[in-house]
């Protein structure tokens, strides 16, 4: 079958082997499928993630880089066939899943292995027990935002926000919109958006932001302080490159909270003085559990989240190359499709 | 009077005006006040401490190197006598109180200032609407460690540790000490403690932990695996120099909580993955509030704290200086008190 293929740190097209269901595994046909920004920083630091991983990670990556690597996370597919003595929906049943396969010996990724193709490509594997179907008259290209949506749901519960409270949002690529999105839902009535992309920053108000600003004016604490400065304050670093954590210390008002959903892998210096004299609570956030993935498709299914706006281009497998530098400016693009079947 | 006073960055004893109480002032005559680690780096490291304060404080420090600064913020004092219109207790009573006074235009540091000396002295001054009486029956030098106590009641209250939760506590110095004071007064059944000193190692003991490990021959955290390994571990960082937050977001384990109550003033370097992987939580604290400074005195009154074997060393007025130089090798003392009728 047709993929877009991580080989020697280069994306290629290429056909790779078929996938065949095992048992408990399920043959599907991907129909659609975000470009996630880790795959754009997995290209280029993939070596120190598997390293970082290994250290930090309660599910290290095992991952051979001389091997062929088929990424993307993020999707919706169809399902063809099941594998043997297995239970699983209807052929052409649209379902999406976690992006994690169940073995005998312990959870796998997919996407982020050599094993287990991810959803940049014609065909995949998933666990049949890890299946959510999507509801009908949802479409698959807003089925496939369910991954991304559910990260911004996470980083929100772990902040432990609450109605009454106020938030800072740094950064308004598709992990910050998915938090303003989930910050709306969640009651919160300020919600003060920075990017400084001017395309990003009017995604950032259709998604729920009350507030927007290009931190070259006006740094998005001070303009906290001018639309509210009175409620307990949430800061999410939703950008992920050295320096915004320390950044968002130093101007976080006292007994702020800051949740770091932005994934930086390099190491960051903070001025821990700014911490203590303010008494900040700093939560690191990473992915969601599988309720919170199921939360987030049925808020996609019943309009609670509006994903339609973050789709900004779509692509086939044969475009993944040139998705991957675009996505590089990312004055232009929120989400990238890729939709093998186009 | 005689105090000890840090003048052109030195420790100097010399005579100093007599402080005389304004209205709502009581003149006290100091019986016992703690040397602090804060003040040895106050020495060293003050005017940096201003500046960073003067960002990330809400009561930032004025102060002026250039003129006297009298220090000493862990005390207990009798009453001599009250200013205008002020009602205080009776002449011979045994107080203590939070290290700030009251003033029209806000409240004022006393210690780290110009205007107030602290009780490296004869005499000072307190508010009288700030002052605890120290119960009868309680000693003087043991109602002065009620400032550093109460900065471990604070960091164990802000960490939000729960008895069936486990904890590390970095460093043994007075800090780390009260930390683990207050865990075992939890109801803390595991606390495994680290310091490279083996005198600190038995007053750990003494103070609480089960558990006492010289991190040069196993980590602290490998300890508790040891020991533990299945609770929620809440790491308390109780020494304050640059490394250790990122060391201990290093060894963490998954969903763990970091507590810093060591105030490390310098830049410090960490990796932000290894707490997005192990979505860590780090709460920075400083200090106390009224109500757990008065909880505080109380539970030393009451036997809860047993303060007495903290206290390693007594010194008068002239002694200070030559305490501060022997403060410096952390092997042999925790605390040093300063009684200046001795």
């Amino acid at each position: 079958m047709r993929a877009a293929v991580l080989r020697n740190g280069e994306m290629v097209v290429d056909e790779v082997a078929e996938p065949v269901p095992g048992a408990g595994q399920v043959l599907v046909d991907v129909l659609a499928c975000g470009i996630c920004g880790s795959d754009l920083h997995f290209v280029r630091h993939g070596r120190t993630m598997v390293e970082l991983a290994a250290d930090a990670m309660p599910m290290p990556m095992t991952l051979d880089f001389d091997r062929d690597i088929v990424m993307g996370h993020e999707f919706a597919a169809a399902v063809l066939e099941a594998g043997p003595d297995t239970v699983a929906p209807a052929s052409g049943t649209v379902v999406t899943s976690i992006p994690v396969l169940l073995e005998p010996t312990g959870i796998k990724n997919l996407a982020y292995s050599n094993d287990y193709p991810g959803a940049y490509a014609e065909r995949m594997l998933l666990s049949a027990a890890m299946l959510l179907e999507v509801p009908k008259g949802l479409a698959p290209e807003h089925a496939a935002l369910t991954e991304p949506m559910a990260v911004g749901v996470h980083a929100v519960n772990k902040s432990g926000i609450k109605p009454g409270e106020a938030a800072v949002v740094l950064g308004c690529g598709p992990v910050g919109l998915a938090v303003i999105a989930s910050l709306k839902l969640h009651g919160i009535e300020t919600i003060v958006a920075a990017d400084f992309s001017p395309a990003r920053r009017l995604l950032a108000s259709t998604m729920g932001a009350t507030e927007v600003v290009d931190p070259k004016d006006e740094p998005a604490v001070e303009a906290w302080r001018r639309v509210d400065g009175r409620h307990t304050l949430v800061i999410f670093e939703a950008v992920g490159v050295t320096g915004m954590l320390g950044a968002a210390m130093r101007d976080a008002p006292p007994a702020a909270r800051i949740c770091v959903v932005g994934v930086c892998m390099e190491e960051d210096r903070i001025i821990p003085f700014h911490g203590i004299g303010k008494e900040l609570n700093v939560q690191f956030a990473l992915g969601y559990d599988p309720g919170e993935f199921g939360a987030t498709l049925r808020h996609i299914a019943e309009g609670d989240f509006d994903v339609a706006p973050l789709i900004t281009g779509t692509v086939d497998i044969a475009g993944v190359p040139a998705a991957f530098d675009e996505l590089a400016s990312p004055d232009k693009h929120a989400k990238i499709l890729v939709r093998p079947r186009r």
